[in-house]
């Protein structure tokens, strides 16, 4: 048994620093373990106590009488290390040490926070400043904190993990209301050792333990991250997390004109697109879809049925699926009649969708008969019912009908609780059916569903042989050599020359014409244009005297006479968009957007994460694509012609196989614009920034 | 004293159809009226039955020993119009219809409806198929639903118009779960007579009423509406609605290529916007948002203290503000030399925001001398508080450390509650301190309380002398004919001459040059472009040649060989715009869009109905512009110029004045584009539609 198992199912515990006083934070952890039945040992440690309760108190750890699984450290900052020592010292698996005053109060603690890493050796760390954990499962509080009590624990199949000690107080307590059931609570804080994805690790193999919900604050260490996720993807358990920052995401904006579009922020949206992550978008969110998915129902498509006995509420729902792109159809014909066939209601609307029973509602077998038709309908994938004052007198009896309806399919069925009545939410969530008292919140549970059944894990794309480019010299390359670099991996550049002198630029143009491109080509001058060094749509008579004359404008606002000049093929008809990357803490990204000012404005990129060997995948690349608001612009929209996104997919590819091969040599990289032609003509980066270490 | 203030305030209640069983549905206005001790003369009305408890039962109307003042009829929809017509022939101010069976449930319906109209003469009606009305500032429920029973209302400020009945019975039991106080409580329904501007029309004089929540599922009446709303707006008394429909924007989309962007359920965000109506965008918004301008506290600025004794619930508020736009900017060295001055703890962070008062939450004195200190700072804008697992305590001495700052500043203070823990919500609510549990929710009632501080009611800019079009034929103008049209009311469009050879055209460009646009001019051909009918850029030596042979293209593709053609200035340097019109149940709006595939496709447009007289302000016409996602695009985005604001606010105020002098002799007219010029450049318009009816 590893250790992290010991942790959460410890066959004894050691609490240094226990108070005989049960009403201190010091006397919680042995007053909880006692209170809740824990079956292995517990040993106190406190010099100045004999027993605490019925149990012996132990002067000092080298004194206990068995090496503990688990040790409690109760002390202070000033001395927890000490503990810490002679825990590793005895053998302990691990040690959670709740005292603050570590790294997150400045150098000092940060200091401190490195002598306890060296005190524990081997044995492992569960904090500092952590409130610890409760293993619901097999009830047992590893906690001194009072957010964590409570008689009797929501028990089901959510594990916890939090980066914050709070917020599990919050999240505990808020499912308990309810009635939402918890496999495991785990509060990581300084993560100084064992860290959220080890207990994803854990829980992914824990049998109580369906789907993990993450308060993140910060992923440390990506790679194990990934891992993890993947891990537990694999095993079929969803993991949603919600990640606190989102408003940082600005202030952070990177140095980089592409960097600064993407954010670190939407870093984790790539993170955790590509390992399966279901990310919620509020707090409340973070109870919402786990709660959805613990049921183990599967939401094969959009269509859902909402039956409903009040009008308003119905719409309410109705009205806030529609805006996320659910649909709610009306009853085909035959579900139609299935339905009409149970009562003879005069006002009951049956054909319409909310389906509306007014009193059925407060009949549990036509309700049972209208659940039963449209779980059978080949028209629904999910069920929402919604309950009205009307079904607040008989709770239990509307409760039973609907917990006998669901063995009956596989399909989600939540709940929408429209008076206050939590009691009634609760009852509904334990038997089953997953009750919100928020409407919005059925159509993000829904949401949470389709995107957990609907993910697939990409694959990475291998690397093709190694592509040598030594020959390319360190630093900025001249947008010639970048086009040459980008080339040799396999992204299409335009046809461009190098010249001099305008007779050779007349010379290019009609090799390169009808049409072409004059550019100054500077390693100094970066922004050409705005010193006038790019004119486009030249004939070759017209480019020799263009040269002479945008010679004399860029000395004029640069300062600099330019010497050589590119004159480019004049890419038409195709829509312009930037390929580039972005290097984070969270990994190395590719960014595709959509060029020209407006997309700009609306911030139009989609990013995909590095994954740790080889490329993109194509299916990755398209997706990207297709992420993109602006898409239809690629797709044939207002009557353009459909881009060549074949051609596309196969740049990012080979764009990501450069990255992916070049590491750490490859600082910058960007094309920008990368035109895509109509379909069939591919693709042609027209100009580029690559700057090698 | 009008009908509708007796209808809320009856002296006297007359029940038609009265049962003396209270449990029955026809039992409960009686035993409601009773058991809250209604003060006036109570008249139940049963034929069958002689007395109901202590009341007298008379056996029809016309036995009444009174005239009452409001009859609640619970008769079915067969009968119900000849009690309204006994009711009529005493003088009843106002009946209550709970039947449905009307105008909801298909013809049939709408003729008993119809029926019903004609019984009541010059009676008000509420409803048909309304559940009532609750005025709970005196204790009056006329209502026979279960939904609207309670023992004790939260009585307060907030009056809630409802045109969902179930609805209504959600918000009554919502709030009173949250400590939220509310004054009158009234479904309209069917709405036959009585509607939602009547009741916000009298809310607006109803001195128990701050604040008032509305229940949109359709405004009747735009122009009553918008007097209602008004009125309130001018009376102090913020009006916050939620509307339903969202969804269905798209299902409406309208036939016009403007309209279709703009959609029904956008033409309630400029009703409501130009009222000054607070839209709320979710149900759960629309207690928040009340809940908060009810306090009477006043939102003048963005910046946000949060007061913390819990960090992670802290950054939870902190990122939801940030999102939102709101700041939370550290304290200024006085605030925070304030707040150090009150406690020695070690690891408290004051000099952050989030301010983390760690165990100060605890000690009702220090929370008190910190909310003192950020009430007073003038870096401070708003404070919330955030309540964690440790003030679970003490709820009291919290909640009255509160209370006594309150009156120190007339900031917005609210709450945010991290653990479950309704009860500590609900009594700071009462305590005058609103309550979420919901991060977003703070940022939501802040956002309201921000909207409704910077609200200015906008002037309608006067019609300017009339201008007389009899001149133009009826039917669609040509683009020339359209381009006179807009400009005979002042708006400025592009020079250009009508030719019908390479010779006039030539001799047209010359003139208009240096470089021209050639278009066929055709009644019958709208889209020009699609058939070939337009080229750019053209020199006048080109003009000839291409007239040619866009006559040949454009006759070989729409079978019509073109005869007139427009040679156009070309504009350069400018932005493209569109500016058009939009008929609507709502009313008539004045639409303006960034023009171009891509702004298209984010659906960049806004809109302002035009005022009952005149037409739009110029501060309208400017915060219309200001309103498209891609402002910046005229606002010197990334190096471009300044566009010439001022011109196009000039053209967006003439356009409205031109729809508001013709009416509906108007049916359709746009410019697209206009093309907005550097600053002192002016505007163009440059192609447009005109139908005269």
């Amino acid at each position: 048994m590893d250790a992290v198992s010991r942790l959460l199912k410890p066959r004894s515990v050691a609490i240094i620093g226990a108070s005989a006083d049960a009403a201190k934070t010091a006397g919680r952890p042995v007053s909880y373990l006692v209170k809740h039945g824990f079956a292995g040992d517990i040993y106190p440690v406190n010099p100045k106590v004999n027993r605490i309760g019925d149990l012996t108190c132990y002067p000092d750890i080298a004194s206990l009488p068995a090496v503990p699984d688990v040790g409690i450290v109760l002390l202070g900052a000033d001395r927890a290390h000490l503990a810490v020592r002679d825990l590793a010292a005895r053998g302990t698996a691990a040690a959670i040490v709740l005292a603050s005053g570590y790294s997150e109060t400045g150098e000092d603690g940060a200091r401190r926070q490195k002598q306890l890493v060296e005190a524990a050796g081997s044995m492992r760390i569960l904090g500092p400043n952590t409130i610890g954990l409760v293993n619901l499962t097999d009830n047992i509080v590893l906690s001194a904190t009072g957010a964590l009590e409570m008689d009797h624990f929501p028990v089901g199949s959510i594990g916890v993990v939090s980066q914050s000690g709070g917020i599990l107080g919050s999240l505990l307590s808020r499912a308990a209301a309810r009635g939402i059931g918890l496999s495991k609570l785990i509060s990581t804080s300084n993560e100084v050792d064992l860290e959220l994805a080890d207990f994803i690790d854990h829980l992914a193999e824990d049998e109580a333990t369906k789907v993990i919900a993450l308060y993140v604050e910060t992923v440390r260490d990506p790679q194990k991250f990934r891992a993890a996720a993947l891990k537990a993807a694999r095993a079929g358990k969803p993991v949603v997390a919600f990640k606190i920052g989102r408003s940082e995401a600005g202030a952070k904006a990177a140095v980089s004109h592409t960097g600064a579009l993407a954010g670190a922020d939407r870093m984790y949206d790539a993170l955790f697109r590509q390992t399966g992550v279901i990310r919620a978008q509020t707090f409340a969110d973070l109870l919402d879809i786990p709660v959805a998915l613990s049921t183990g129902r599967v939401l094969r498509g959009n269509r859902v049925a909402i039956l409903t006995s009040t009008g308003g509420a119905g719409t309410l729902v109705s009205d806030s699926l529609g805006v996320c792109g659910f649909e709610t159809p009306a009853p085909d014909p035959q579900t139609g009649a299935a339905l009409r066939a149970l009562q003879t209601g005069d006002h009951a609307a049956l054909d319409r969708n909310p389906i509306d029973v007014t009193l059925a509602g407060l009949q549990p077998d036509l309700l049972r008969g209208a659940i039963e038709a449209l779980l059978a309908s080949p028209s629904y994938d999910a069920l929402t019912l919604i309950v009205g004052s009307s079904s607040l007198a008989m709770p239990e009896l509307m409760a039973s009908a609907i917990q006998d309806c669901l063995p009956l399919s596989d399909k989600p069925v939540i709940a929408y609780v429209s008076p206050h009545a939590p009691e009634i939410g609760a009852l509904l969530t334990q038997r089953g059916v997953p009750a919100f008292a928020v409407a919005e919140s059925c159509t993000v549970a829904l949401g949470g569903m389709l995107q957990a059944s609907r993910w697939k894990e990409s694959e990475a794309t291998a690397l093709t042989a190694k592509v040598d480019v030594d020959d390319f010299p360190s630093g900025s390359l001249d947008e010639a050599q970048a086009k040459q670099f980008f080339a040799r991996f396999g992204v299409p550049c335009a046809r461009e020359t190098i010249v001099e002198t305008p007779a050779e630029a007349e010379r290019a143009a009609r090799e390169l014409g009808p049409k072409v491109v004059l550019k100054i080509l500077s390693g100094e001058i970066t922004h050409k244009s705005d010193v006038g060094g790019v004119a486009v749509n030249l004939t070759s008579e017209q480019v020799g005297a263009r040269l002479s004359s945008m010679a004399a404008e860029v000395e004029g606002k640069a300062g600099v006479r330019p010497k050589r000049f590119l004159v480019q093929e004049m890419v038409a008809g195709g829509t312009e968009l930037i390929l580039g990357m972005h290097r984070d803490p969270l990994g190395t990204a590719i960014l595709l957007g959509m060029g020209g000012v407006t997309a700009e404005l609306f911030k139009d990129t989609t990013m995909r994460l590095l994954p740790p060997q080889g490329g993109l995948s194509r299916d990755d690349a398209l997706e990207m694509a297709r992420e993109l608001k602006t898409w239809p612009l690629l797709d044939g929209f207002r009557g353009r012609p459909k881009a060549d996104t074949e051609a596309l997919v196969t740049a990012i590819v080979a764009f990501s196989q450069m990255v992916a091969q070049l590491g750490d040599r490859l600082v910058e990289a960007e094309i920008n614009p990368v035109f895509v032609l109509p379909t069939g003509e591919g693709v042609r980066a027209a100009d580029g920034v690559v700057v090698l270490s």
